[in-house]
Parts: C-alpha cells; sequence; structure tokens
C-alpha cells in the first residue's frame, strides 16, 4: 500500500474541487448573496491551505507506482473526501442546516444521482443552487476519466470491455496514457456542455439556468434549479433538448470521440449503442402508444412526455417534466424496468449499463444452445469481436451483486416504517444513480423524510453504485489489508 | 428427435395422473357428491382409453436413447398436459366455470405454486378440493424426482451441483438408475406425507384436512381448503407441526435419504443445508424482533406467526396465518427478500434456489479477490468439493435470465392497469413458485380478478419457474428445431 501516494493524489483532487467553488462565489457576488461568498472564500482557502500542506507533507518520497490497491482506495476516498468538503458551503451557510442532509445532497450530486432531501428547491441562495449543480457536472467528469481510463485497468466488472471494444490503432491513439486520454474526454464534455447551454438559451433560459441544467443532463445527474423540474419552463423546445443531450450523455465518450474524429465504421459496429438506442427507441414508443391511448388523448403530448421519461431514467438522470405515477400501469411498469438498465459503459450513466445487459442476455442464449448440444462451440461476439469467458464471468458476478445490493439496502431503509415499493425504488434509485423512484419518492417528492441512518444508508449506496460496486465493497473485505 | 418415444412416455403419465382422480371420486362418495363422481369418472374413463391408444399407436419401433432435446420436450409437454387434463374435472363439473381459471388453478396445482383464483375455497365440493391439494402432491412428486435425477442429465442451470455434491459410493447408492433412485425419494417422500397426516390428526383436524394441508405442505404447494387457510384452525400446535413439515420439504430429498441411512458426516458438511438452515433462523429472528416490538406485543405470537411466515415463503409454500401486509414495513421486507432465495436444491421448493444463491455470494467474494490479487488462485468450494467453472458460469446465467423472465412477466401483467408492487410480486410470486405476494394478491387475496390474457402469462411463468426456466425457454429457440 503506498498510503502516502493515495493521499498526495487525494490533496491534488480536493484542492481542484475548492477551485471550482470559485464560481458559484462569482455567482453569489453577482445576485448580492454576500454571506454566501464569504462561506465560499472561507472553504476555499481552508481547503487550499490544509491540503496543501498535507500535498507537501506528502510529496517526499512518494512512489509512482500505484498497485490495484491503491487504485481502490484512491478512487473511494476521492468521492468521499470530496462529498465532505462540497457540502461545507451548504452547511456552513445554514442552506441544509443538517450536515447529514448536506452530505447526502453533495454526494448525490458529485455521484451524478439527483436525489435530493429539498423540499423547496427554489428557498435556497442562487449561488448554493449553482454549486450543487456544479457537483453533478464535475462528478461526471471525473466518472468518464474513471470508467473509460481507470477501471479497465482495475479490471472491474466486465469494464475490460472498453478496451476490447477499440482494438487496433485507435486504441493507441485514444489511449496511450491516462492523462491523454483525460485531455480528449474533457474536451468532447466541455463542447456538448457549451453547445446544450447555447441551445437552451436559445429556449429562452437565462444564463443560470442554462448553465446548472446542462450540468445536470451532462452529468445525467437530475438536479434541477426549479421545484418542478424541467416542467417548469413549460417548453417542448427545452424537453427536446434536454432528452437529445441525455441521450447523447448516456453514450460512450470514446464513442463521441470517433465521431468527431470520422471513424463511423467502429460507431456503427458498436453492439452496446445499437443496443441503447434500441432500448430507448422501444421504450419511447411503448410510452408514446400507452400515454397517447390511456393518458394525454394526444400523440404529440404523448411523444414529448414518454421520450423525455424514458430518456431521463435509462440514462439514469432522473429530470421531470410529469408526475409519471400518475401514469397508467404500462408506463410506469416500463420505467421501473428501464431503472435496471441505465446507460452505455464510458458515459456519464449510471446503472448496470447496457453492455452488460446486452452481455447477459447474449450469454443466456447462448447457454440454451449448450443445452441442446453439450459439445457444440459457440462464441459470444460484441461489435464483432469474441468476448473471453472471463469478462463474461465478471459481468455476471456483477449483476448479482448490483440486485444483492439493491435488496439490502432496500432491508436497511425498510428498518423505519416505509412500503415495499419506496424501499426498493429508493435502492434501485440511488445505487442506480437515478434519483427519483416510485412510492414516497416520485418525481414530485423527495428523500428528507428519511431518517438520519437511511440517509446514510442511501448515501454510500449512492457511492457503491457510482463506483461499479466493487471499487467500494474490496475495501471492507479482510482480504484488502492483508499483507 | 424421438417425437414418438416422447409421446409413448406422456401417454403413460396421463394415465397415471387420470388413475389419482380414483381418490378424488372416492371422496365424492363419501360426501355424497355424486356429480362429481361421475365427472371424476367420466375423465378417468376417457384419459384411459384415449392415452392408450396413443400409447399402443406410438408403442412399436420407439427408441430407448432420448436425446437431450427429448428431454427437455418430455419435461415440459408433461407439465402442460397434465395440467390441460387436471383441469377437466374442475371445468366439467362446472365448480371453475372458466377453463382458463381452471387450467391456472391445476397448473398452480402441479407446479406446486399454490397461487389461487378461487374467491370462495369452501364453496367448492370436498372432492374437486381435495383433486385440488392432490396436483399439488402429484407435481411435488415429479419435482423431486426430476431435479434430483433428470435435469443434472441435461445440466440445467448448474443443478449438476447435486450430483457433485454427493460423491464416492453415495453417488451410486443413491442413482444406479433413475427408477431407482425414484423408488428411494417417493418412499421418503410418502413417509413424511405419513407423519405429517398423523401429526395433523392429533391436532384435532379430520382426515380430509389432515391429508389435503399434508399435500400442500410436503409440495411447498399452499393450497388450502379453507378461505382463511391455515389461520383458519388458528392452533399453535398445527401452525408449528405444518413449519416444521415445510422447512423439511424445502431439504434436498437426496439429504434425508442421507438421514435417514445414517450418513450425519456427509449432513453436517453440506453447505446448502446450512445456508438454508441459516437463513430461516435469520429471518425468523429478524421477525420476531420485529413484530414481537411492532405489532403483537407478545414474543410467542411473533414467534409462531414469524417463523411460518418465514418457512412458508422461503420454502416457496404460500400458505397463511396472518395478514402479512398488515405487518410492519422491516417484516413485509424481510418476506420480500425470502421471495428471491427459495428452497433448496433436489427439494419441492421452488424459486432461484439456495444453493444458486450460496454460490453467487462465494463467487462474488472470490471475484474481490482477483481484483486484488489479479494473479491469485482461488477456488470456490462447496460442502468441501471445489466447483468447476462452468457450473457456477450456468448459475450466474440462470440468475440473470430469472430477474429478466420476472420483470418481463411483471410488463406483461401491467398491461392492465395494475401498481408495480402487485405485478412485480405477482410475478415473483408465480416463476418463484410462491403463491401470494404483495398488493392485490396478497395472503388474504387472489388472482381472481386478473384478465384471461394475464392468467394465461401468469400460468406459463409457474411453468418455466417450476421447470428452472432452460427446460421451457430453450423450446422456443429456432435452434431447438434445426436438424
Amino acid at each position: 500500500m503506498h498510503l502516502k501516494t493515495v493521499i498526495n493524489i487525494i490533496a491534488i483532487l480536493l484542492v481542484i474541487v475548492a477551485l471550482f467553488m470559485i464560481f458559484p462565489a462569482l455567482w453569489a457576488l453577482y445576485y448580492g448573496e454576500k454571506s454566501c461568498f464569504v462561506v465560499f472564500l472561507k472553504v476555499i482557502i481552508s481547503v487550499i491551505i490544509s491540503c496543501g500542506i498535507v500535498f507537501f507533507a506528502t510529496k517526499k518520497n512518494k512512489e509512482n507506482n500505484l498497485s490495484t490497491r491503491d487504485g481502490f482506495l484512491l478512487v473511494s476516498l476521492s468521492w468521499v473526501l470530496a462529498s465532505l468538503i462540497g457540502a461545507l458551503p451548504f452547511y456552513l451557510s445554514g442552506s441544509i442546516p443538517s450536515f447529514t442532509d448536506a452530505f447526502f445532497e453533495t454526494m448525490s450530486g458529485f455521484t451524478t444521482t439527483g436525489a435530493s432531501i429539498l423540499t423547496n428547491i427554489e428557498a435556497l441562495p442562487k449561488s448554493m443552487l449553482f454549486w450543487r449543480s456544479l457537483t453533478h457536472w464535475l462528478g461526471g467528469m471525473g466518472i468518464v476519466v474513471l470508467t473509460v481510463a481507470i477501471l479497465p485497468l482495475l479490471g472491474i466488472g466486465g469494464l475490460q470491455l472498453i478496451k476490447a471494444e477499440a482494438p487496433g490503432p485507435t486504441v493507441d491513439k485514444i489511449t496511450p496514457r491516462i492523462g491523454e486520454t483525460a485531455k480528449y474526454l474533457w474536451l468532447i464534455y466541455v463542447g456538448f456542455s457549451v453547445l446544450e447551454t447555447i441551445l437552451l438559451l436559445f429556449g429562452g433560459m437565462n444564463l443560470f439556468d442554462a448553465l446548472t441544467h446542462t450540468f445536470g443532463t451532462m452529468a445525467t445527474g437530475g438536479f434541477s434549479t426549479k421545484n418542478t423540474s424541467v416542467a417548469h419552463f413549460n417548453s417542448a423546445y427545452i424537453d427536446y433538448v434536454i432528452t437529445i443531450f441525455m441521450i447523447l450523455a448516456g453514450i460512450n465518450f470514446t464513442l463521441h470521440y470517433k465521431l468527431i474524429t470520422g471513424n463511423f465504421k467502429d460507431l456503427i459496429k458498436d453492439s452496446e449503442l445499437k443496443a441503447y438506442l434500441t432500448i430507448f427507441a422501444v421504450s419511447t414508443l411503448l410510452l408514446t402508444y400507452d400515454l397517447t391511448k390511456n393518458h394525454f388523448d394526444n400523440f404529440w403530448h404523448g411523444l414529448r412526455y414518454g421520450s423525455f421519461q424514458a430518456a431521463t431514467i435509462l440514462t439514469t438522470t432522473g429530470y421531470a417534466t410529469f408526475d409519471y405515477e400518475k401514469w397508467p400501469a404500462m408506463s410506469r411498469t416500463v420505467l421501473f424496468l428501464l431503472m435496471f438498465i441505465g446507460g452505455c459503459s464510458g458515459s456519464t450513466g449510471g446503472g448496470i449499463k447496457v453492455i452488460r445487459i446486452f452481455t447477459l442476455f447474449k450469454q443466456a442464449l447462448i447457454e440454451m444452445r449448450y443445452l441442446i448440444r453439450p459439445k457444440g462451440i459457440f462464441t459470444l461476439r460484441l461489435s464483432g469481436n469474441v468476448v473471453k469467458k472471463d469478462i463474461v464471468y465478471a459481468i455476471s458476478g456483477f449483476f448479482f451483486l448490483y440486485i444483492a445490493i439493491v435488496l439490502t439496502v432496500a432491508l436497511l431503509v425498510s428498518l423505519e416504517d416505509v412500503d415495499i415499493l419506496t424501499s426498493v425504488s429508493s435502492a434501485l434509485a440511488t445505487v442506480g444513480n437515478i434519483g427519483p423512484g416510485f412510492g414516497r419518492i416520485g418525481p414530485t417528492e423527495n428523500y428528507a423524510f428519511y431518517s438520519d441512518f437511511s440517509k446514510w444508508v442511501l448515501s454510500f449506496a449512492m457511492m457503491i453504485g457510482r463506483l461499479e460496486i466493487y471499487t467500494v465493497l474490496v475495501i471492507f473485505t479482510p482480504y484488502f489489508w492483508k499483507k
């Protein structure tokens, strides 16, 4: 274990997080929120000073080669400590008086979940709302780099597939070093963000709303600055812009890179992309049909609200334009099923991920062929490439653990008296980084009613889900700490 | 494909099913239900004649070596045709006026599910209620032989483990031929049934109730002859007798054989048995605690109702002694989680099965060790024996398919306007062969309100779940029908 190096890197990360607080501080100045400005300034200065000291104290003799164990520790600690520091402005300014609540909200931000404990969002100072949305954007940035560049190296739950998916010279182009990869992906992320902001400005949003809603979209987070979420703007144009960018944010970012560099061949044969778009199309179709027939009596309303809601749940964003709990049963069940899928690997989307579900489906079909012809030889192919059995194995293990964790979280929050639909969908919505669910945490409700104990459990659930489960759980095995 | 041989064997099976109708016919005589007696007689005679003709027509040139494909077809067709014939008495006597309902009820019987469409059970003629319970008992008998002797040969979803679990001379003793195995297991099954009947008679039940409730227990089915299920008898003694026999019925029957022949060594080191009893003990503890503290204010009530309900859901029986939907949230969630587990392999219990859950848990832990030390060598052991990776692989695939089927069934029944909790728990309760669930299919309710379409879907779900999913699904792949 190279604890020194781990601490050293985390110190840098925390300083970066603190430096990003300059933006909400500027909004505080703009909106005349003096006390908020002071809070941000205090936090920025104290973080820089304390992390600076830690940085220089751990700088000497630090080793450059991190082991996989260091990797797990580094990633998990980063999210916890960033959330602790990120919660400070909310707590110190009194915007969120309970520290548990402030931590829950920040973890929900950095994990791009979008689950909120706020009952009246618009009552918060603008600068605080900006910081809240910015945690999404930063978290999303971290996740893209993490899943594309770092987790595959650690070999987590079949994520090696991302590497495997881009064979040939492209690999060298896009991942010569983590730093280089990060640069390209961030450029795409920033580029999309700028584009969405401009399109939202065209739709009549002011800069503040356009930026914060872009943050929530590109990170597939879901925090809005309005109590009624995106429904507030009541604009078909804005709904469709956000729908499109949610879908874009749910696509593997290496594919965006390929698109931009004109590598259409890899794009077209990508199995995950095809499956993802098919799932989106089919669920939009089902929702549009059901809503047109049994709810709105209007095809365009059915399409608009149906496609938005399919996108927001599939990509695990969690924005709302309608209270889907009032929709007919089939629509609700379609959304419930989408909660089990999630975005593409290497996107900002959470959940189990399309590639895993797709691989498991293909594997189930192959298993049936083996039953019929036990001595046959059948290979599983994704995007035209043969997938090694070990990877499918890791994916199966991931799937089981995912369901087991969802059910465990549901059991833990049921210790306080909540109904099964609420407890199970709370677990699905946090482990899957979605945000809203069903029952008492529907799209027009929030997580405020939960006890402090449950809030900590759910915060932990968001982190476990966001970091692909294994990253966090490994640390709690005695084996991890053996020499 | 040896269709002739398959049809020939099924003809024999159907004649056996018809011959068992002699027992309810005798009860019809005893209770003076003349029209029912006539119906049973008609069905028995017509089945024997028609199946007799089919039997002799397919006898010639039949081949003795069945392929695995024949096996899948044989098993699946047996359950469908037995249910079609078994439904005739209900339908022809007018006890269940809709054929869809009669088929649903009979499939629920033969699959030992216990899901019912009857709103007033006690209104049915006694002889019909006896036949209804007898379908459980026959189905349970079929399942024990199927999972211990036939499915392992077909290599379904890791069930090879049962073979692997009993190495050394014991294997030769218990499975020299399917016929021999069947004989031993049936003797145990009949022996337990006689014992339970006697114990229930001691508890004040009459012979009719003692027999029918024994059928429901030993098959982990759950059909009762009373509207309020086992609660009707309001006896702690009867509750505990049934609890114990449900737990016994949920244990691998080869272990009972070992117990009787004094082979305690294998019994003690059996991983699945230990896991099963631990799950039962822990959930009883949780339920007793929660119920004593938050519901009954009485430890003995908490223990009695808690242990009964834990046993009835874990073993997938489905009897009720209390409306658990009125219980506090934690108790309800514990029961909901138990719906994902099920009995032991080689028992009459349904669900995913303890051995699969246990294997996947162990595998998840090993996967974590690999993440920490990618070059380490770790083996998965069950009952002291190393488990081959291929078997774990098959189990993972089974788990995914199980969840996928549950969610698909939930989607299909949600086409009519039912809430998510009802649709999801209907799917869990039928695929898992449990019977009652939550929402509109709680322990005091039934499946009567569903449309015909949903009833066929759920009948199919019961069959898929009962036959370990692959057995049925394989038949629907085009690959199965290729030469």
